[in-house]
């Protein structure tokens, strides 16, 4: 049996129930931290609360050999973990698909996820979102400023009247969560290359989503690339037209000027 | 204090560790259920699991008279509780914005979501979703078939080859959770409902998200009609184009013909 758990958004206390009794009731935990990571806590601590130990993976060592993740979960209980939800990357479900041809048992136990948090911290109406996007560091995608996919995304959610999250790059050089030398881009950053493209446009930053305080800010993309929303995550929002509560909610909750 | 927890996709173990504490730590514990509910648990369980008394409030009871919420949250720490995530529905946003308005500090414990659980169990990439609708009963819009609105959400992310998220309708008549006189639009009933406007066309159920066994199947409206899922909650994905690793999945996890 393999068990995929979603840690959730930020702490070891991000996760359900349902999930801290699967990693409980594991024989064996793996994890991967390269699609995304816990920021409020480390693999120290998250062992310590569940009292396991957690077997963390790098990509190859998922993608190019699950071998030691499939054997162990032919003849026993094994949980997998991921930060957010499970099954968000391609990289999970080629795992769970490759366990299920080869007759595992498979199951899926939900994470909350950034995607929830843009909505329900902001006061932006879900149902408003269009389809998501990621902005990359610039020498990841190799050009300079904003790929065009990215602004394609925003300007059709806009013609739409849509609202577009935009997820930040998280740059993993090591795949040991606990090494520090990762680099997340922050949010002015990455308003700062957006207003290039999108000058005078409001936007929302999204900062330690899930955390017991997160930081949430509206205002025009060059003012944000201005001022800094500490901790990482950040993620930033390009709202479409806003309805009168998503404007109340702005202002109260974001300082929209 | 007023601390807004999600309980989550299905039962009273779907909640987070941090919304536990939350509801472990509160002096009094409010919810509402018109907007969602958790179709693995009762009210009673619920009240028994986290040992405490949860106050049932009704749609008038949060819009029209949020006093004793409000009252009580201004000096004693206040849950109040949804199923998903909390602050999805307007009536959230307008609450919280109503304490923040009276200088009472708010905070958001985030749950799992059917729009997670959707891509995560179908392996439909979380990337490739446009903005999501939600598919009435005939009764409630006033009409035969599919309003124009979802026919055009469906469309517009079909022309755009995104999938579409299709929340099907709840119909709560009594504000009581455990009356058992709601009705929940089944899978089968709104395929039947879409088939006319998308002949031919594939679809994919989710239903049970979050328990420990939920169902997965993907085929043409038309036969998705004909078939049935068991309990809910239900909800329907209308997929654009498949990448190869989500028609693998479809077909793996499925049933895709």
């Amino acid at each position: 049996m393999l068990t995929f758990v979603g840690l959730g958004l930020y702490d070891e206390r991000s996760v359900t129930l349902a999930g801290r009794d699967a990693i409980r009731g594991a024989d064996r935990v793996f994890a991967e931290f390269y699609t995304s990571r816990l920021v409020g806590t480390d693999l120290e601590t998250l062992e310590a609360f569940h009292d396991t130990t957690v077997e963390v993976r790098d990509r190859a060592g998922v993608e190019q050999d699950p071998e030691p993740v499939l054997s162990a979960a032919e003849d026993s209980a094994v949980v997998f973990l991921t930060a957010g939800d499970t099954m968000v990357s391609t990289t999970h479900t080629d795992l769970r698909l490759r366990a299920e041809e080869r007759g595992i048992e498979t199951r899926v136990v939900h994470g909350t996820t950034a995607q929830t948090a843009a909505g329900s911290l902001t006061g932006l109406q879900n149902y408003r979102f269009g389809k998501a996007t990621t902005l990359p560091f610039n020498d990841a995608h190799g050009g300079d400023g904003v790929p065009d996919s990215v602004v394609a995304t925003i300007e059709d959610n806009r013609a739409r009247d849509l609202h577009t999250l935009v997820y930040l790059d998280i740059k993993v050089d090591d795949p040991h969560w606990d090494d520090g030398d990762e680099t997340y881009m922050t949010a002015d950053h990455a308003a700062g290359l957006l207003a290039v493209e999108f000058p005078e446009t409001l936007g929302v930053v999204v900062a330690q989503a899930g955390s017991p305080d997160p930081t949430v800010a509206a205002d025009k993309l060059e003012e944000l690339a201005e001022q800094s929303f500490g901790d990482p995550l950040h993620m930033l929002v390009i709202p479409g037209s806003l309805h009168p509560i998503e404007d109340d909610a702005l202002t109260a909750l974001a300082g929209k000027p």
